[in-house]
């Protein structure tokens, strides 16, 4: 019943044509190799594996969930036997370094795949989901030793890795942690503590496992200034079982096929990554495309909605239409695709996943560009906007992938509340995302809190410039005028208010966090509107072609029926003057 | 962990003073007897039973379902005791006539009543949940035969009846529905065909079941025009199995302890209820109190959403808070109540929660003035504000029960996504509501299209002058003058765009069809700030007590945070100008 196949056709044109990457890439000395026609080959050959192995596995791997008994968890039926496809497909190592053994691809195309392997089955991506951050993270603070031992294991997907944050007591506020390491023999340390949330903690995809771990050094300061990142495998280099155990996994709402762990460590031996006392700046290297990667999460969820959605509404007949497409002849009953609610349900499921895809394959590109582009200022100017971008990205797609797949379920009416269609366990899967790699709210916080008012609206007039060079490419198209317009205006008025709330933080220091949740919405819509705005110059004459023809339709949509609720979150944000009262203890 | 208790106090506040419904009671002749203080203490023991019978088998009931074996099904443990105990507490008939066997209470306390079970455990109260419904058509339609071989089993709950509409073909059109009624002895019928998603079809809590079948006749015409509505029971009055065979249940995303069948009748014996092919306008008298209580399922998740998640924020500590309540001591750590992101989400989930429940006990008491008012003009007005308000309890509750669950999820973070805190199961069993009783795409349609478009916009203005009422007893109090003017404003914005709707219906046709999401909502936003006027100029000068001081407050955050989004809607609504264009096939 569900189904998913990967929507290369969009994935080309955001590369190719709205991104014009493969001109970046040829100017850029890492990936001068590569070009649109071989990128196209490769997500081809990703799209099959996704639609022929992964998605086949979805359902099943749902309803059969993990099974856990004695320290050992069994993932579900074929899930194994996926991950050793992936692996000798070299998924593992898309984006990593040719020197380390990977293919050296760019970020970019390895958010294409991360968008695909989500989509068809995300409890299943979540195995590998973390593996580039971790190879990331091991590169940039490992010393050689530790490199050499594991930096080929992770890139050939031998080894998986995980990251070992959450305690009981310590969700959002990772500065309450109280897993401690004690330096050992020959530089090892020994951590001691329990951890919970721990994706992949224990599963029987890899022989060994690489924990990355937060723990306290016996000199530490109290709260997050005082953390550390170790090492700490499953299995240590001599063959010996570390002191580990998986105590059990947590009975979820969804991606049950996904092993999420209770880990204690006793005196687990492992290895200090980075400085003392800075893990957190270690393992925010992982988090910046930890973040883009959750936020594909929601972009492959809507997508799944949107296409299970419209192939239903196409074929399922109720009722007689209020209106037909032009020659269809009268009818008893019309297929429900034609009737106005479900037409604007799915033509706002089509829109968002299509703009969503777009604004998140830009923040991937800008993660290729503040690495590898030729200048300093280049480089700087892309880690400036993507750093903006990447809490709009993980809240904002995820919130939309949720929201748009109760929105595609509610077209399946009846079926849609029972298992036998899949689209519950999309709802269901999708809802995590909101929740880990730090909190909707706490990205919200991050966005207005340290990237815009901690930076005194730098990064912001930067997106905003970037707005105002495609509003004046734009505004001389016919077709084009009128979003160019509205853009601009919305333009203006987010800077108005973003000048409004830096002021008024100075005499009501809560008011930005009133205000943050609105905030990051309206980011997500303006930025939805750049989008659209330059799909709309590119598709500008060229509506004999279906494709351009829908992407008219879709930017017509966003901006007559979309982009108002950026007004709304504008009055919202004025709204935010007034406090908020504390509730009754 | 998760835990119920009937919000008594807010319960008795709606009653007694928002409606000053005891008022109305003496003033009636068929409920003399009742006042405020009897009322409460009925509410008193239906919450003891909700919150002591059905809440501890709420979780347990998810994770146990229904099983269904050789035609047979055994609800969850527990379910079958639970409803010998509703039924021996009287619950059964606690709204029907008292010549019927009945309590001849109101269906202002039934409503009440309906709030608490659903809120305690939905997939239980799916049971019982359509009896009174049944009960009313039977006592609309039955002859008297019928009366008196089924009326007082269903009065006394001894039997439970079903709904069986829907059809593999035939879903939200119902006019496609194939199953057969043959003539044969005696005025009896016999009745062919198969049933989906029927509630309750086959279940262990009582030895017979009444089904009420939507069939049609040998001579029948297509379509709507052409159902007939019957009465099959399990078992035959005779003693006889009657040939009605349970296929299978449902594996659902929630409620599933609540059996879901899939029925076949092969011949079975029943009779007509009212006059042939005129099934649907028989089973009418049963949708509006069934509206209304799946509205009240919106309504007890959004409670059970409050109480929960505020529960866990007072508890729950997780860094430092920007700000602390007046003479709280800085800590390093505060509860998560403190944090401005969770104090919007709390109050949001209060203020809809409770505004929710003054609206819809007030449709529910416009039920009873519709039936037992003195006068026939207070009768007719009060059926057309009910009929008005119908679609809206219906999908504007439910929309915001499942939204409202997700918030309060978001306030558990990871531990809202397992199943030991159980506030996913709110989240997944109140995602069906927006769907059965008529989608609430369906509800949007009715209400613009059938109750203001149909009726010339008179409803509405019957609404809005009470609202004016309000207006004018409330604008002369400091602290409401500005909550009137701002609904004052939204209802002459809300009867201009009403004009506008209609009048663009003559040239347009479809744009109603386009419209009717936003306008629904636009009216549910409304009704609250009419329900939040109300209760703010029924709080002034009484901030002295904590519960009149929450009122205040609550009135404030919707005015201020909430209403606004009316002024989105009213913008949408101009958008609907635009046309949407078909999707590609």
């Amino acid at each position: 019943m569900w189904q998913y196949q990967a929507p290369l056709r969009d994935m080309r044109f955001v590369i190719e044509e709205w991104l014009a990457a493969p001109n970046d890439w040829q100017n850029t000395a890492s990936f001068a190799g590569l070009d649109g026609e071989l990128a196209a080959q490769i997500l081809e050959e990703a799209g099959r594996f996704s639609a022929g192995v992964l998605a086949p596995l979805n359902a099943s791997g749902d309803q059969e969930g993990c099974q856990y008994a004695q320290g050992k968890v069994k993932t579900p039926t074929g899930f194994p036997e996926a991950y050793k496809a992936f692996v000798e497909g070299g998924w593992a190592s898309l984006a990593c370094a040719e020197a380390d053994g990977g293919q050296g691809l760019p970020q970019l195309l390895n958010a294409a795949l991360m968008e695909m392997l989500f989509a068809a089955n995300h409890a299943w991506a979540m195995y590998p989901g973390i593996a580039h951050g971790a190879y990331e993270c091991l590169k940039a603070h490992g010393s050689d030793a530790l490199k050499a031992l594991y930096l080929p294991a992770i890139v050939s997907g031998e080894i998986l890795p995980t990251m070992c944050l959450t305690e009981p007591q310590a969700g959002s506020d990772v500065g309450l942690l109280r897993t401690r390491a004690e330096p050992s023999a020959a530089g090892q340390y020994r951590v001691t503590g329990n951890k919970v949330f721990v994706s992949g903690g224990e599963q029987d995809l890899t022989d060994n496992i690489l924990h990355l771990v937060l723990a306290r050094l016996p000199d530490a300061p109290a709260g997050s200034r005082g953390i550390s990142l170790f090492l700490v495998p499953k299995i240590l280099p001599d063959g010996r079982r570390n002191s580990i155990s998986c105590d059990g996994i947590e009975h979820k709402m969804g991606i049950r096929g996904s092993a999420t762990c209770t880990l204690s460590f006793e005196g687990a031996e492992g290895w200090l990554l980075g400085e003392p006392h800075r893990g957190l700046a270690a393992m925010f290297v992982m988090m910046n495309s930890a973040r883009l990667h959750v936020g594909l999460q929601g972009l492959g969820h809507a997508e799944a909605a949107w296409q299970n959605a419209s192939a239903y509404a196409a074929e399922r007949q109720q009722m007689r239409a209020v209106s037909r497409p032009e020659g269809k002849p009268e009818a008893k009953v019309d297929p429900i695709h034609y009737h106005p609610a479900m037409r604007r349900t799915l033509l706002e499921l089509r829109t968002l996943t299509e703009g969503m895809r777009a604004l998140g394959y830009w923040t991937a590109h800008g993660l290729d560009l503040a690495e590898y582009a030729d200048t300093p200022e280049q480089r700087q100017q892309a880690h400036r906007w993507t750093a903006l971008l990447t809490p709009v990205i993980k809240a904002y797609f995820t919130e939309q992938g949720f929201r748009l797949a109760s929105s595609a379920l509610q077209v399946f009416g009846g079926y849609g509340y029972v298992r036998e269609y899949a689209i519950e366990q999309t709802l269901r899967d999708s809802r995590i995302a909101m929740i880990y790699e730090g909190t909707n709210e706490i990205q919200a916080n991050d966005l207005l809190l340290r990237k815009v008012i901690g930076d005194a609206g730098q990064g912001l007039q930067d997106l905003l410039q970037r707005m105002q060079q495609e509003i004046e490419q734009s505004e001389s198209i016919p077709s084009c005028q009128t979003y160019a317009r509205a853009l601009a205006d919305y333009g203006d008025k987010t800077s108005a208010i973003t000048t409004t709330l830096i002021q008024a933080a100075s005499t009501d220091p809560e008011r930005p966090y009133r205000a943050a949740g609105d905030y990051l919405r309206l980011i997500g819509l303006l930025s939805l509107g750049f989008v659209w705005l330059r799909s709309a110059r590119l598709a500008a004459g060229r509506e004999a072609d279906p494709f351009y023809a829908a992407k008219q339709e879709s930017a017509a949509f966003y901006f007559n029926y979309l982009l108002p609720e950026a007004n709304h979150r504008l009055a919202l944000l004025g709204a935010t003057r007034h406090g908020l009262p504390f509730l009754a203890e």
